[in-house]
């Protein structure tokens, strides 16, 4: 790559500069669909900055017809600031990676207006009522469909672009140019998989409350040998191309719908890794129900919902997954023309089950690591945030820590979700 | 990639004609090197195509100085015909997969003089008096530097192109040019791990004596989804830049030197499955040597020798390969910085010894699908082609199956490649 290709990954090429609420009405006008999706004329439309991730501007923008949400790659990470610069090429994969997506469950991802690669800027559908499913569980909301729709998320995501369903030409391709999308990886590699486990600047936790168990970590020295295995797994195992970042504030949902949005970390890696981001995200809310509880509601029957949702949420994944396997098992691995006589349609299914338990167990020793991090690395979660008592909220956080070292060091003991459940259960209340 | 794009990887481009006597001498002289390199005019050397590989030609030229070695990649499959194209871009693949392995073991392989993009050829060393491994196995040749060169070389290649080694995103980038390779790789999968264990029409094998045997892994169901497990790990684990085709026929030696050759096939895959190739061609040799024993020489020593390289390959390997890791473990996977207290430090050695139990495993299960496609599969080796007596040929050719079976069906229970030796042993006298 020239110096010049590399500076632009970094900084946008001429033509970048980052939207504002005036320039952004410009840009939208200039396109048709937007435009008259939008309805009347530019000057007319309300926009609105509401970005709250880490990374991007995130404007929303409303005509009288209707609306749609623009998000723009900014050079560096919001989160940090410009001291920390970020290529803004990850927009090309968060569209690839929706387009992708798009293809297997497009009810379950926005609708993507336009991609503008000199801007970084994706125009797609704005969601509306949604609300960042992160949001809805610290409020202690149901949401009935959502095991099942994410369990189609990631089933059909995941089956779709892995060697079980395509040629292994077409997926070596997909998982070229998804292997550029370095330096979003190279986030997960560090804050997830080792920061948290050493002293690094940007770490942070509930203290003095967590500063014991967090130097327990640090001198841990099984789980540091666990957690580096995960990671290698991380690095190594281009099993499907991955949503990359499944935790639930990627996630907008009503009581009657479910999008999954923001892929931009997309690359090819372990199938568990998402699977393990919900699940851990999940185990957060339950954690932290103990701090939203108030007098008239202790959140014991919101954590069984919780809990019910993890339970269901792999159920309705191994099943789905295992559908599409037996019915469109088209891709180079595990040829299904090898195995099409008796003794061999019952090795083939048996084997599928082998398969699916040792997922779980690589999503269970993500779950350990996603959670871990929200706890004692830079990224923490609102569920737990938002507890205003610090010693409140430093007890939630100990016992999701308890829960997710053992997660990572033993994971292999643990056989099924059943057993998962009961043992975040457990953790909470021996650690009450 | 657009249709000209495509039909170029072919065919070539403007440009490419396959190298002739004639026209090679005025593709060396208009280089200064090559042309020093030879002496004297172009006119005056000697040019042999020696290519008996089975996808390119091969020119050695000789001059009153020197000589050197063209390798130039063809539009389809020598061993074949037109009737299967294949890209000439693997000749690219070939000079990369060149320099990352002189980078590390100069000594190891063929010096380059120039790669020529455009006529997908290679100008190296030429290589004298070194000949093929291959053949000095079946002469009953003794390379006492064998095992040692082969272990540095694999240790060497494999620990510094892997996450052990590397920072993640310069991994990525490598990983993300050789998954293009695809079509080479397409002939692994197609032809290692899965025409064996069905009916195609590329397959052959002595007939009719190990007719039967054929069937058998066919029908095999156990086998089948051993050998499928096995392609998941080639297609989706890239733990390092492998040589891709490391067999006794991709080493060239005298009984001082060892080169390795060849590696058109180079892909991010499992390190297990360069391991295995070596392995497998020497168990080969092991099995074919009952083939070509003689009234005054009925080979036991030979076969002695063979197993001894068996087991010192490995030990070195081995200990090369953690030698590494201790030393120069400087990328992304098993971060060093997280293991410098005394119980870290014992942690990650212990760990250590069971990633390489586990790499064991895996390149025994690779040994085992190298050997069953070489009797089974289209390409043969002639350590067992030249065999006359085709029911002699036949039984060398069982016991390999029948080791070969066990090695991918039970791997996971072999846990030494002294039980590997002693195991090829059982399986040639069981079967005498």
């Amino acid at each position: 790559m020239t110096g010049m290709a590399v500076r632009n990954r970094f900084t946008g090429g001429a033509g970048y500069a980052s939207l504002t609420e005036q320039t952004i009405r410009a840009f939208l006008e200039s396109n048709p669909e937007v435009s008259k999706a939008l309805g009347g004329r530019s000057q007319g439309w309300s926009v609105r900055e509401v970005g709250d991730g880490n990374l991007n501007l995130v404007f929303v923008v409303k005509g009288p017809v209707g609306g749609v949400c623009v998000k723009q790659a900014l050079p560096y990470v919001r989160l940090v600031g410009e001291s920390w610069p970020l290529p803004i090429d990850r927009a090309h994969f968060e569209h690839e990676a929706l387009k992708a997506e798009a293809a297997v469950v497009s009810d379950l991802v926005p609708k993507i207006y336009v991609f503008d690669k000199v801007r970084a800027a994706i125009v797609m559908e704005l969601l509306e009522p949604h609300i960042i499913l992160r949001k809805g569980l610290i409020q202690g909301i149901r949401y009935p469909k959502l095991a099942d729709d994410i369990a189609r998320f990631a089933a059909q995501t995941l089956f779709s672009t892995s060697d079980l369903a395509l040629p292994a030409g077409k997926k070596r391709e997909q998982q070229s140019m998804f292997s550029l999308n370095t330096e979003l990886c190279r986030i997960t590699e560090d804050l997830v998989f080792t920061d948290p486990y050493r002293i690094a600047e940007l770490n942070r936790w509930t203290s003095p409350q967590l500063d014991h168990i967090a130097a327990e970590f640090r001198e841990d020295a099984p789980l540091k040998i666990a957690v580096q295995e995960l990671k290698w797994m991380f690095l190594s195992r281009g099993e499907a191309l991955l949503h990359g970042d499944l935790h639930t504030g990627s996630i907008m949902v009503t009581s009657e719908e479910t999008r999954v949005i923001d892929p931009e970390f997309a690359f090819y890696g372990p199938m568990g890794f998402d699977l393990g981001a919900f699940m851990a995200n999940l185990l957060l809310s339950y954690y932290s129900q103990d701090g939203h509880a108030t007098a008239g509601d202790d959140r014991s029957d919101y954590q069984r919902w919780l809990l019910d949702t993890l339970e269901m949420f792999w159920g309705r994944f191994e099943t789905r997954f295992l559908e599409l396997w037996r019915q469109a098992g088209t891709g180079d691995a595990f040829v299904s023309g090898l195995f099409e006589d008796e003794a061999g349609r019952r090795a083939l299914e048996a084997y599928r089950v082998r398969f699916m338990a040792r997922l779980l167990q690589d999503s269970i020793g993500f779950t350990g690591a996603k959670m871990a991090r929200r706890i004692l690395g830079l990224a923490h979660v609102e569920d737990m945030e938002s507890i205003k008592n610090t010693d409140v909220r430093a007890r939630c956080e100990r016992r999701a820590l308890i829960l997710a070292r053992q997660l990572m060091v033993g994971r292999s003991s643990i056989s099924s979700i059943a057993a998962l459940r009961q043992f975040a259960e457990t953790c909470r209340k021996d650690a009450l």
